[in-house]
């Protein structure tokens, strides 16, 4: 029921992941009103779903507290949620309130042992492919520790979606200062080039600009900036492509030359469309949720439901916790973490959770 | 003698910044046996030039602490800050080491009074003209009045360049979070939505892709967030290009386009431009430095040098300094800032050092 456009788009989304993925099921939650009319019209999808109707919705403004208060054991959203905490559905996706979906997730889904703060992760079209980035706004500001938890599953993720043994990772850092960067941010620096971690390639800081060149698998940085850089980047994009569109159409001689290069345009089009990277997974939950746009059109939505299945498929939850499992035994003997982090192992109570 | 080309760029850029404004004078310092032979070709530079003779010059990856011990009252860019600091030069413009140029001018030409930290403010193309972002890395982290006197010294900036009696200030932010955004960016808010700021029109948050639709005139962070937006930014462009590069030579047909629309393309490439909004200004000091990126060519040298002439032309200081004075007494009634924040007026003092 969530987003901009509600079940007109998350149906249709839906449609679209399944000729793709035709081993997935569907597990809807929503107003049966608005959501039975749109089903009956896809056929191919009522056939592979199972419809549960309830009154509630969350409203895309209301705070996280607020959704919680009146949303807990019977809205939409968190219906999909608990379908994923009961072992029903593998994974769930929304495109509603962020906030609101992280709270119930969190509140629901709880943590991975170890961690204690989720982060959203989303895969940033490069010059070289794509890279993994987290975090993009769950929470504000990060210590070293919560910094390295980062690296630790968003290399994971990287695994996973790029098939590489041990994904690079890079810190988000300044290069302007005399002291460079955050004083959390070099020790997280100093935690991962000492620590020997065995499934990620650690390769010191990055800047703004790194993230567009691919110089990494997977950047890592607190959510206020992460944030911040992933709206930009989504803006300056924007705006490179409207100027593109008036200087296209400014004279007949460049109209003309747009329609010859029309297959180029194309081809440019689908490189920087952002609804192919559309889907931001939360980190560090027993269970995948993913956060579509809420401006997302069925076309994005699928790309988040495709994300979703792959990270299902090749066990991402698993391959957090294995790596969380050996990070801190690896770091046991170099770092002196707070002993609440340490109380893993996590690995098998987290695969439980991914099957 | 700073930057990736030196002289051999700062020169050719000089040049061409006294075309387009021919009352400018040069004062030049540096080492004799690399710039005269350049200034030799260049006989209309030369002829408005005053050269001084250094060996020092400070190297692009030291320290401003190194920088400051070997560079202070010989160095190329110590001389050129000094000659703002004496009234020699109503503007100092560097291609060389940011923090060192930071660190010199903030020793050199000592901070505006109620202002305590500088900061780095850019120009960023927009889909409407320019914004002025600001800060764009200068220090990391900011309080509510740091971030306060970042809008006030950023609107003086914008009435400078954009001739707009009350430009349109946004706290940049972020809107996923169930407390939206840092408690001192809140209250940055607070203290300018009920401070009655005469001279700029508080707007609210504004996301990082607010930056390039151009939603305000002035966008305020703290220089962490700041940098990692513009570098993430210019990051993103420099992606397009490419990615329009490789399409525009993939097949015949394209090519042909690409040469019937190349005036067009000539026009994006204009617009895109990076060169043209070259030079971060330093505001918060008693004298204008400007930084012009490291890696700029002629074309973009002048364009800082350019900057700094606007800067002087339309009182960049005195204003700052007018705003700060009509701040203080504006909020003094409003707010409980720390009084050494309050111990103005400044505007007298400033001006003078405008002249």
């Amino acid at each position: 029921m969530g987003g901009d456009h509600g079940a007109s788009v998350v149906l249709p989304g839906a449609d679209l992941a399944l000729v793709r993925h035709p081993d997935t099921e569907f597990l809807l939650f929503g107003d049966q009103a608005v959501v039975e009319p749109l089903l009956d019209k896809l056929p191919r999808l009522k056939a592979r779903s199972t419809f549960t109707h309830t009154d509630v919705s969350i409203r895309m403004d209301d705070k996280p507290s607020q959704a919680l208060r009146y949303g807990r054991g019977k809205s939409s959203m968190w219906l999909a949620i608990d379908a994923v905490k009961k072992g029903e559905a593998d994974v769930a996706v929304s495109a509603g309130n962020t906030g609101a979906l992280m709270a119930m997730s969190r509140f629901n889904l709880k943590m991975i042992e170890g961690i204690d703060r989720p982060a959203i992760a989303g895969l940033w079209p490069t010059l070289k492919g794509e890279s993994v980035v987290l975090d993009v706004g769950a929470s504000i500001g990060a210590d070293e520790f919560h910094l390295v938890h980062l690296a630790t599953m968003g290399s994971a993720m990287a695994r996973v979606l790029f098939d590489i043994e041990r994904p690079t990772v890079g810190l988000l850092n300044i290069g302007v200062e005399e002291v460079k960067g955050l004083e959390q941010v070099r020790e997280a620096g100093r935690i991962l080039r000492e620590g020997k971690f065995p499934h990620l390639d650690y390769r010191g800081f990055v800047e703004g600009d790194d993230i567009g060149k691919g110089t990494v698998d997977v950047v890592v940085t607190e959510g206020f900036a992460g944030n911040i850089a992933l709206k930009t980047a989504e803006g300056t994009a924007r705006q490179f492509a409207q100027y593109l569109r008036a200087a296209m159409n400014r004279t007949w001689m460049a109209r003309l030359g747009y329609l010859l290069a029309r297959q180029a345009f194309q081809t440019l089009r689908e490189k920087m469309d952002p609804r192919k990277a559309n889907g931001g997974v939360f980190l560090g939950l027993n269970g995948v949720v993913i956060k579509s746009h809420g401006g997302a059109d069925a076309e994005g939505f699928a790309a988040a439901i495709d994300m979703g299945y792959d990270m299902i498929r090749y066990e991402l939850l698993a391959k957090i916790g294995q790596s969380m499992a050996r990070d801190l035994q690896a770091r046991a003997t170099d770092v002196n973490e707070p002993t609440a982090e340490q109380s893993g192992p996590s690995g098998e109570q987290v695969s439980g959770a991914a099957k």
